[in-house]
């Protein structure tokens, strides 16, 4: 290795030890950290953002990578020392273009903005959310006029989060699956058939929920030697390093569905970022390439393994052992079709396979609007009240069940709905794969084998972590560009048979 | 505000975040995270303390140092500004002085070594602990060389956790009380008096305890909307801003004093932290000035208080509630009388009031000899031995429960046992001076009416956090520099009458 090479690999992994303490702050603040901190958390983030954007733009790194450039020039375009480089240049270059003082401003906003919303989620009360908000969107517009584009507004912060993704593929998409999904809704809404969801809804002691959650995260492989589990108002996923993964989950003490799938999705990125190969610790290349591959993952775990019959054969013992007062005299079947149940809801996060992707085309509509002003932040509940109408035919109850639901804008993550898409769709490319190269998934997921998939999702996505972009991922990985075709044929072939349409 | 103080200001600011984000990862280490990430955590705490130095000796902060010293001359020395300069003029002169690379070495040295005490503690085996504790006290020699001296290599070491303190006033103390703290140990041995320990032994669920020792920490003030309290295998106290101050208590399901008091003592130390006033946030001054106050904050309320026969009648009736198999059918004087029993005992931190002393004197004598060179490290489990005999007439059955049994000096915190003692002293005097301005004290304890005591020690202690040095501190709280007469007096008082001496 050169010395300008070794030298640079020593400072990406000074920058990623650091962006790991960073990380740590936004868990704790999530999970540990008494209210009154608040601030105080919004400075220290603050401070150490700053030390890493420092890091990250300062010209030796720049003076290095172009020497490391020339060097490797001639070099196998597909070594890893080669796609170090190339993403360190994307991520340099994107850096160098935000001034120190917004990158500052966003991060203690962030702060203050996520406690804000908050307390108004809990009192209802968006209008003393709504300046937070208001000045969220316009340290975002200036980062988004900062970092440059050529098209839309919405370009450069989507990038942020899906490389190499835009405005115009992410609408093309939308508009491809939009009228399939409104009327795959439509004939479940009119079909004869109703879930009985009674088993799923009744008393489900928190700690004995704990239990079987975590139990279930390590059943499918998610290792807690190097991971733990917490409970959380908004279940996320975060890592510190590929030996330290956490994730959170939301406990609901009348209603299973909730920590049980939510520890299925985040167990799911989990074991993404867990099977982030050693040799790419500490290098731009370590953990997950995108947020759309991410969801990939985890929605591959939530539905397309979680909401299977093979599994609901293979946990219904054990819900029979747990719960016995709600499963006992029952069959699987059952506990399968409750667990599917397709019903247009206020809430994202509860929304079932069909819907889900129309509460991500609303949000992507609005925060586009919100920043390119055609919307103001004080309209904002009436015109997501109004696409709920449009596209579910229901409207929230109040404010806390609508527009304040989601924590992602109150922390300035604008430009990252569609990722969540992006992974629902991948996650049927996914399953069409794997069915082909594991014909007998089917039994192994009723017998709790879940090892042969992890081993699939390990060899074809986790083994490449950050070296692929989404683009050349996501052929590689499933041999095919990303597609909507096999996740719309799963859900139609699925909610054919269970709503007899 | 000059340019130039608002710049050190901040450039103060940018340091204080940092080190709270170096804090929280070391809380998170001892609470929360999985065993497989130690590694990249020791990366992720030398990486943000490489920074932290970097930033604290940086020559732009010499320059503003000098520059507001210069324009500062002839503002009054008590001013808040004044004081923050000598702090920091105290911490640059400090800092520059040691090479990065022997403060890099002493934290690498510092993690290895932890790892081979643990070792060697469980297996018993101090000969493999040795090579590394003789290397610890070579780079701490090193360290001392490098501060400089005048008198004793013990003072610049000392120094750091006791600013202003020397070797020559701690020996001069322990002088004093040596003789007098064998004497009254060996005649309480010698009563016919034993105290009946029966009813903090027993059946005390870990769950119980939780919430009896946090609304205990919460009764003598501590604030859970700026605080938090979680399990540990080693009680402490750390803070991330007066905002948020987290303590730790160890809990033992067989024996109810060790959590109990633990919380009192781990929450006197965070009621100190949570007094610093918001005005010196973020600047040299804030937090507790030194190891010596803290630990009289937190003497104070675990033993002062804690131990107090008013407090054993204030909270005899909750304990009656929480643990009715353990006391119903008692009084309130069995448990004051339990949690009062004086006996040698291998254990520092398990010690009574009387002899606990005994065990710093001793840790005080050999490592000044270890420094000295008098004594070698591997000699030192016989001198351990021999002075605990000397001392407390007992002999450890073995060096884990020896020379072993500290973290301290596998750390490198050496030079730092002293300040156990001068807390408790000092606790003493605060006792002594707050028993003339509060007559009815012990009727305050008595009904749980805390607040009237934790006014006394904001107004008189809490109130200064960093601004003036023990020495200036200790005659300003309490009327008279720091002396072992009132602690020697309370000690005499008390056991004369348990022990009928």
């Amino acid at each position: 290795m050169s010395e300008a090479f070794s030298q640079l690999n020593e400072q990406f992994a000074a920058i990623s030890r650091l962006s790991q303490a960073a990380a740590l702050l936004g868990w704790d603040q999530q999970t540990q950290m008494p209210s009154g901190a608040a601030s105080a958390r919004g400075e220290q983030m603050a401070a150490l953002q700053q030390v890493i954007h420092e890091k990250s733009t300062s010209e030796e790194i720049g003076e290095l990578l172009m020497e490391c450039e020339e060097e490797f020039a001639n070099e196998d375009p597909d070594s890893a020392d080669v796609r170090i480089l190339r993403t360190a240049r994307r991520n340099y270059d994107r850096s160098v273009k935000l001034p120190i003082s917004l990158v500052v401003e966003l991060a203690r906003h962030g702060a203050v903005s996520h406690e804000a919303w908050v307390h108004s989620r809990e009192d209802n009360d968006f209008q003393s959310f709504a300046p937070y908000l208001e000045k969220m969107f316009d340290l975002t517009r200036r980062k988004a006029e900062c970092l440059g584009y050529i098209s839309h507004i919405y370009d450069p912060l989507l990038d942020e989060y899906e490389p190499g993704m835009t405005h115009a593929e992410t609408s093309a998409i939308f508009t491809e699956i939009k009228s399939d999904l409104v009327e795959l809704a439509h004939s479940i809404a009119n079909s004869t058939m109703k879930m009985d969801t009674s088993c799923i809804h009744g008393i489900f002691p928190v700690s004995v929920q704990q239990d079987l959650t975590l139990k279930t995260a390590q059943a499918i492989g998610f290792d807690t030697t190097r991971g733990r589990q917490d409970a959380a108002t908004h279940p996320f996923c975060t890592s510190f390093s590929r030996d330290d993964v956490r994730i959170t989950t939301r406990f609901d003490a009348d209603f299973l569905a909730m920590a049980l799938y939510a520890t299925l999705h985040e167990a799911g990125h989990a074991l993404y970022e867990q099977g982030s190969p050693p040799e790419f610790e500490e290098t731009p290349l370590a953990g997950g390439i995108s947020l759309g591959i991410h969801e990939s993952q985890s929605r591959f775990w939530e539905n397309i393994i979680g909401r299977s019959r093979s599994f609901a054969r293979w946990i219904f013992p054990q819900l029979q052992q747990y719960f016995p007062a709600s499963f006992s005299g029952r069959v699987s079947e059952e506990f399968y079709r409750a667990v599917n149940q397709v019903q247009p809801s206020t809430i994202r996060v509860e929304a079932d396979e069909v819907t889900y992707n129309l509460h991500i085309l609303l949000r992507f509509e609005l925060e586009c609007a919100l920043l390119e002003g055609s919307l103001k932040v004080r309209d904002l509940p009436e015109a997501w009240n109004q696409k709920m109408q449009d596209y579910l035919g229901i409207s929230p109850p109040n404010d806390s069940q609508g527009c304040l639901q989601d924590i992602h804008w109150a922390e300035g993550l604008i430009g990252y709905f569609p990722t969540y898409s992006i992974g629902n769709l991948l996650s049927g490319q996914i399953r069409q794969a794997m069915l082909i190269d594991l014909p007998g998934m089917e039994d192994m997921i009723e017998k709790g084998d879940f090892s042969p998939l992890l081993e699939w999702l390990r060899k074809h996505i986790h083994c490449y972590a950050g070296k692929y972009l989404p683009g050349e991922l996501i052929p590689l990985a499933t041999g095919s560009p990303l597609s909507s075709k096999p996740y719309m044929n799963y859900l139609r072939e699925k909610y054919t048979e269970l709503y007899q349409l």
